[in-house]
């Protein structure tokens, strides 16, 4: 055994010391043997401190009994207790002389070398500190006992150090008392046996352990597509799958788009407003020419659909499908008149078939021309008194549900007022005896803002826009898109579940999810308004977030 | 100067090694001196393994490439930049042997004297080895390097080490090919200058400190304003309650801030982050460091509650509620830090009375602060691995609910260790042997940044601020502000229900309804700040929307 082996072997944490002061040539040999521990990136973050003040050593011994106490409270056993009790771990008070060593660590607020892994570099310099000043003491004939247990953030305040400065603990250092038979304290009083020999084992087989970075090209097979979409989803800075509806919305705007950092550009939310001739039977809260003041109160921008699109930068367009009366010509309002409402169905035919492939016409112009001005995402919304009566029936004779099953309240109506509405609407289906072909019954039981939405729906997604459906008579527009081309689900962005009982019955039956329910029953496209910062914000993470290389945190 | 102070001064980091082998007797002994080293509890927890294969090797030299340029962007000028790319920091390949030195954290799972006030004695003691290794190599000729530039995740896989194997990094071993004219390699290159002697002070006198104990008044509410406020929500130029949750929140803002045009000013969601000993028993997918790592991410602009707050105009506010980790003191991090994690509740109290005390304290003062610079909105989120135990046992000890039926899966537990997570936290339960009182359970099962959020939210109530609740964990803070002060409740927005089902128990028992369900379990606030808009939109419409009247609009 060479001489320094002598001198680390007899190393002790020691408890127990003689009265003998500690010489400051003694002190300045080790702190010097200290100073030339390693320093990570040269940073000399190691400080240390001496105390011979009593009142602060009493101070301080006070803290150890704190969590000494706690300690006591924490073993496994009652013998381990017991055993735990009888040690002595600290020699605070006797000591002639306290040390504290600590690192700074607003050395870290430079680049400091080594660090760029795990800052516990600049600690762990002072450590060797510590085992050199030990070493030192050691040759010296002097010993030093470290004292972690403690609470350290009363220990700084105690001690007055700034809040950078981060003690590893209190060190006790004097002349031992003891040698302990040449052994740790703790193995001499039987609490554990330290091995004789380290624990050593050669690693000769790498591990099998891939990260598959994938290349984002611009140019990625379609195939590809999606898993590189899927990709860069789950390796966002956040466990997988953690954003929920936000992490499927996002990859549904980035599979219409085919693009890793897909863009909404343009949005805009579009109003279909017409007049029902079932209406006057009764099935509404409201009388009729409520469809022409609620237009006007679009026009003026004090409707709720105007002051959510205002809040969200939404462009808003309004529709005259067929509103039973004649704006002016120069009001702000895409003429798409079919008529002055529809007839009512209950007896006879809505629309002539010219009417319905009018409905398809305009409605499809209208969204193509707000795709040629650029924009690549469009809410429907409608206004239309009486139009929840018409959904429901089209809901009815297109899925083949009960119109129990399809009727709601539409925007108010009362219980008895229900029993009628249902009543009415069960006499309209049964008076039905036209062909069963979807355009037969459309025609039939039609409302034109309804069908001119479900046509705009079919252009915006032969224009691959994304298409905000909004509420239960959006959903029924986008039922019969659906039945027409099952493909516009790809650009489908359900927002809104309402408090119609029939909506959640078609949603269900469209094996859709909404994004929102916040129980609006209003329409005119607000709960595409409403959720469309939800929308935006699945763009965002997508594009913004940092991933988890980038940002250096580890995975599952 | 000593025979030791020859060898302590000559220790040199060094990178530059000649083809000579260590043999398998200088290699010994190294180890076996730092087996000598102090091992705090007689824990014997330091584990050594060797690496001769040329395929690890390799391997890691890419770990060391990899955060090698990472560090480079992280230089603080581009003279910096140019000097530390003409570093050579690691003889990865060259070295004729490596050696990582891990402390085994296992050992925390039993009882272990020393590591009460912080467990980093455990590691500490794996440092001492280190250093006792690097001496004996020394004096018998040969040298070391230790290399820390790493990610430590990675390299962890890549040796195949168990989870709970720590390594201090990657350790160069070999013959010196030079001494760098006696000095650190950084000083030859005029990287720095090392100080010749070390920086010591005396501590005289003892530090004045005092701890405030904030005091929770109940606030007096006027309620003499309700039916003004109805009646303009209900004479929008829209159906009676057809915006559904949105009327409610414009009902409950109004009556927060009294006023018939309620305004949200300034609104800041603020993060509290701390980390949990019960993590280190496995009920976590993550290892404890991610608590750090996402910290650095928020502060970088990364994660996903920055892009959200960032969509939305909300300011953000991290703070370090008890991260085990020393961030830079110039990091823009609110710093009201209570320990480096509490101790695990398993066998005992996680925190101190005084520690609770602080948190109540501490918490306060941030939204105090906040409140004064003028915000009258203030979003609570979190983020700590470990934190839905916590939560799941304090909803446990709070409702009286089954421990069953407070757990969840966190952020992506699987089944596996979701039954031992259920054994675990039981099992802590049943081990609790304080008193009934609130306070003592808090103490014994809490979280630092749980218990800061539930704080900040008494505050934000004695300020009267709108209080935005995210997640089950934030919803768990709630519930003790609740148990505390059941005003707060007037003030509080559930923004979301998580998709753990403990939290739709929780809001089901504080009789609450969130305003979106979107699968969501990430914490960190993101679900108050998804939910911002919607709350602007409550806001929006009662100030912005034109009545009936005005609007020209026949009511019901």
């Amino acid at each position: 055994m060479t001489y320094l082996d002598e001198i680390i072997k007899s190393r002790r944490d020691t408890r127990h010391f003689t009265n003998d002061e500690v010489p400051d040539a003694v002190l300045k040999k080790a702190l010097q043997a200290g100073h030339w521990a390693p320093s990570v990136g040269l940073t000399d973050a190691t400080r240390f401190y001496t105390i011979k003040s009593a009142e602060i050593k009493s101070a301080v011994k006070e803290l150890f009994l704190e969590y000494d106490k706690k300690a006591v409270n924490l073993t496994d056993n009652e013998d381990q207790k017991a055993s735990y009790k009888s040690l002595k771990l600290e020699a605070i008070e006797e000591a002639p002389l306290g040390l504290v060593i600590c690192y700074d660590r607003s050395v870290l607020n430079n680049f400091t070398i080594g660090t760029v892994g795990s800052n516990e570099a600049v600690k762990f310099s002072s450590v060797c500190a510590a085992q050199n000043i030990w070493l030192s003491l050691t040759e010296q004939g002097y010993s030093m006992g470290w004292v972690s247990i403690l609470n350290y953030y009363k220990f700084k305040h105690l001690l007055g150090l700034p809040d950078h400065m981060e003690p590893l603990g209190y060190f006790c250092v004097g002349k031992p008392a003891t040698n302990y038979e040449n052994q740790p304290m703790l193995q001499q009083l039987n609490w554990k046996q330290k091995s004789e020999v380290p624990s050593v084992t050669e690693i000769t087989n790498l591990s099998h352990y891939k990260m598959e970075i994938p290349n984002f090209n611009d140019q990625i097979v379609s195939t590809d597509f999606s898993n590189a979409l899927q990709y860069k989803i789950d390796h966002k800075s956040k466990p997988k799958g953690s954003l929920g509806v936000l992490e499927s919305i996002a990859k549904q705007i980035g599979e219409v788009f085919q693009s890793l950092e897909p863009q909404i550009i343009n949005p805009n939310i579009v109003t279909f407003a017409a007049d029902h001739g079932i209406a006057n039977h009764g099935v509404s809260a409201y009388p009729q020419d409520v469809t022409r003041q609620m237009v006007l109160n679009f026009l003026e921008g004090g409707a709720a659909i105007n002051v959510f699109c205002k809040q969200h930068g939404i462009a808003l367009s309004i529709v005259d499908a067929g509103v039973n009366y004649d704006f002016p010509t120069n009001a702000n309002l895409i003429s798409a008149k079919i008529g002055k409402g529809t007839q009512s169905f209950l007896h006879g035919p809505a629309m002539s078939q010219t009417e319905l492939q009018l409905c398809f016409s305009k409605g499809k112009e209208i969204v193509s021309v707000l795709a040629k001005k650029g924009s690549n995402c469009i809410g429907f919304g409608e206004m239309g008194i009486g139009n929840t009566a018409t959904a429901s029936v089209l809901m009815s004779v297109i899925t083949g549900l009960s119109i129990a099953d399809c009727v709601g309240r539409g925007t108010g109506v009362g219980d008895k007022k229900l029993i009628k509405k249902n009543e009415i609407l069960k006499k309209a289906i049964e008076n039905y005896s036209g062909e069963p072909d979807l355009n037969s019954k459309l025609a039939y039981f039609g409302g034109f803002e309804i069908l001119q939405m479900a046509a705009g729906m079919l252009s915006a997604y032969q224009s691959n826009m994304l298409i905000l459906v909004d509420g239960f008579i959006c959903s029924v527009a986008y039922l019969i898109a659906f039945k027409i081309n099952p493909g516009v689900k790809k650009n489908a962005i359900f927002c809104h579940c309402s408090a119609e009982q029939a909506h959640r019955k078609l949603l269900d039956y469209l094996g859709v999810q909404p994004i929102l329910q916040l129980d609006l029953r209003l329409g005119e496209g607000t709960g595409c308004a409403v959720a469309f910062p939800i929308i935006q914000s699945a763009v965002v993470f997508l594009n913004k977030m940092a991933s988890f290389e980038s940002a250096g945190v580890d995975q599952e």
